[in-house]
């Protein structure tokens, strides 16, 4: 029988996806010469609708050069097939005559494809391959996309507190991650010395009191004359409610047809900027949301991550032939492989940062926080420490 | 007599003003052995209160870490000095025996060193550097600092666009510029092709209609499925107000002591996202405020922009034995060259985005925009073009 690939990326892109979908396209090439390998176009949503590309002729320079482009290449879907769905998709990838469907993305992914195993009974080998600039996914150390964002963020970081020595000030970057802290931990990873910036890191595994935060902040100032800030877009409060609500005055909030506040890195950006106006007034305050931009970053495409993104990429194709699964870059003697794990391990789970990797006032990195940054995102670039 | 350079640096950091400083001092070292070269701390206001540091002694090894090192060492200051104030900073500078002061910042700097060289006499010589990521100062074919910053820009936006193709939507990115457009524009340098992002620009220099705003990316959503806008903080609505004052009503807003609207990226980026709401509901938007993180960033320090800034510094030092001026980087036969020119010319004024960069509507690059923007920042990473 002629094998038949599919391929799909889902969720939010990153900069080295397309390395994985090309390692699994030639992996796949090598290992089944006379293969089919399609890749569906906006993951499940390419497969429902039979939206697909061949991949299976294109040369290996087009496949490199494709790798080594950011984003998704395939497009991507934020589409969670529920039971249904999922009955749709299994027809329409045995119409399409699949044995194998390798879908890169997170947990949620990592759940459509456990959804289908259970459906299909066999016939076709479902496989996740990991991928996400939140590194929230359990059994990874960390996770394809991850090292080029934590890259981007931790060199913005360093940078701006080198801004901030120059012109005195608070400055407050918000940064994505959903529930997981580890994108904005990151921030202090190329840190000078104990007292640059970043000095407070606000994690959403932590509560976060507004009070707190601008008697820390006031703190810093009196230490430091400055005071740079690395805010998790997911922080929320310690009764439950997001920041916004308790920074913003009810009728400044805007909410949904569900009254749910609407929230955004700008909504917490400015409830943020209001409250250091309001506790620290008449000095400058900035604030800035990284958004988008650490995640696909042409410039800071980590040679790390892209190579392991790769090989996850072509050990999906060997994990398909075991009957699928999940993916997972694990630890072992400092050397990160990827090993073969059950979906229903990773399947809708969140990764949290430890409570360890940061110190007991739950704003700095602990020494094993920062040997964890350092190990995955060492500053490679030589910096002199400034006169002021 | 022995010289004395007094080196400071003003106004908003660069990634390569540290590299002008240490080519002033190697320049003054080599020019005049056994000169003595002091570093103000924090700009004039360093000279004003005597806080100096000897630049005379330190390594070329160290000096050279610290060229590479983004943003002000010797620290800045945002002090517009008045006569007063020049008058204490001349007396202190002949206190301190200089011979030359050598000053790198934008217009204001420009402006500062023209009010101490009316009040001197002609026993100082003063000079001007120029720096500024605004790219606003004339006489200048561009500024050092502008090509790191948008480096930054650039890439940026050419991320986002395959971000977008992958998950369709409205981006919005605020850039920094004061009343310039250049950083803005910048964001279209890395294009892929005519049909990817950015596809709107909206830059300070032409006036802004939130109305035709929304109807602009209304039409590029039905011809792209998506659109990615490049937005200037400094834009202004067609009746001089601010663009925040016409797109966010007047109970959200705040004001100064001087009934002024506070201005920031982040209240443009609400009130951005608050119009798109109204006027595209149901379309997923996002915007982002880059602020700070394209001036003096690590990864994008571009090696033309440190030369060029290493150049303007050492051309400086022997512009001080001409009397003085401001140093400009001007084009002769596609070379760039520092020349010196009167600092009445540089002084206080603004070079604007020219025209004709961009086309009848205003919102794209014309081909001598794209021109001016290969030239300066080419496209250095190859990029495959994805399937969506």
């Amino acid at each position: 029988m002629t094998e038949t690939f599919v391929i799909a990326q889902g969720g939010g892109p990153t900069a080295v996806i397309n390395q994985t979908m090309v390692g699994a396209v030639l992996e796949a090439r090598k290992q089944h010469p006379g293969c089919r390998v399609l890749g569906a176009l906006h993951g499940v949503r390419g497969i429902r609708d039979g939206n697909y590309v061949d991949l299976s002729t294109l040369s290996e320079q087009e496949l490199h050069l494709l790798a080594a482009t950011p984003s998704a290449a395939l497009g991507s879907t934020r589409d969670k097939p529920d039971q249904a769905y999922c009955e749709i998709v299994l027809k329409r990838l045995r119409d399409a005559g699949a044995t194998a469907f390798i879908y890169i993305g997170g947990n949620d992914t990592a759940g459509t494809q456990q959804i289908l195993t259970e459906a299909a009974g066999g016939d076709i080998a479902f496989v996740h391959a990991p991928k996400t600039i939140d590194n929230d996914l359990v059994e990874n150390d960390h996770t394809p996309g991850f090292i080029s964002a934590a890259e981007f963020v931790a060199s913005a970081f360093a940078s701006v507190d080198l801004d901030f020595r120059a012109l005195p000030g608070i400055y407050v970057g918000i940064v994505m991650g959903r529930h997981a802290g580890f994108l904005t931990a990151a921030a202090a990873a190329w840190q000078l010395d104990d007292e640059s910036g970043p000095h407070l890191l606000y994690v959403p595994e932590l509560a976060f009191s507004p009070a707190r935060f601008v008697a820390d902040v006031r703190d810093v100032i009196a230490r430091h004359g400055r005071c740079i800030v690395a805010m998790s877009e997911g922080v929320t409060a310690e009764d439950g409610r997001s920041v916004v609500e308790n920074l913003v005055a009810r009728e400044r909030l805007e909410f949904d047809a569900h009254g749910n506040v609407r929230l955004s890195g700008g909504d917490l950006g400015m409830a943020v900027e209001q409250a250091l106006r309001d506790g620290l007034p008449g000095v400058r305050a900035r604030v800035d949301t990284f958004g988008y931009l650490p995640r696909g970053n042409l410039t800071t495409i980590n040679a790390t991550d892209a190579r392991e993104a790769f090989e996850a990429g072509a050990f999906a194709v060997g994990a398909a032939a075991r009957g699928g699964g999940s993916v997972a870059l694990q630890e072992e003697g400092g050397i990160t492989k990827p090993r073969l794990v059950p979906l229903a391990n990773v399947a809708g789970k969140t990764r949290h940062l430890p409570e360890s990797f940061l110190l007991s006032e739950g704003t700095r990195l602990s020494a094993e926080g920062k040997a964890y940054f350092e190990r995955l995102v060492p500053r490679h670039i030589k910096i002199a420490k400034p006169f002021v």
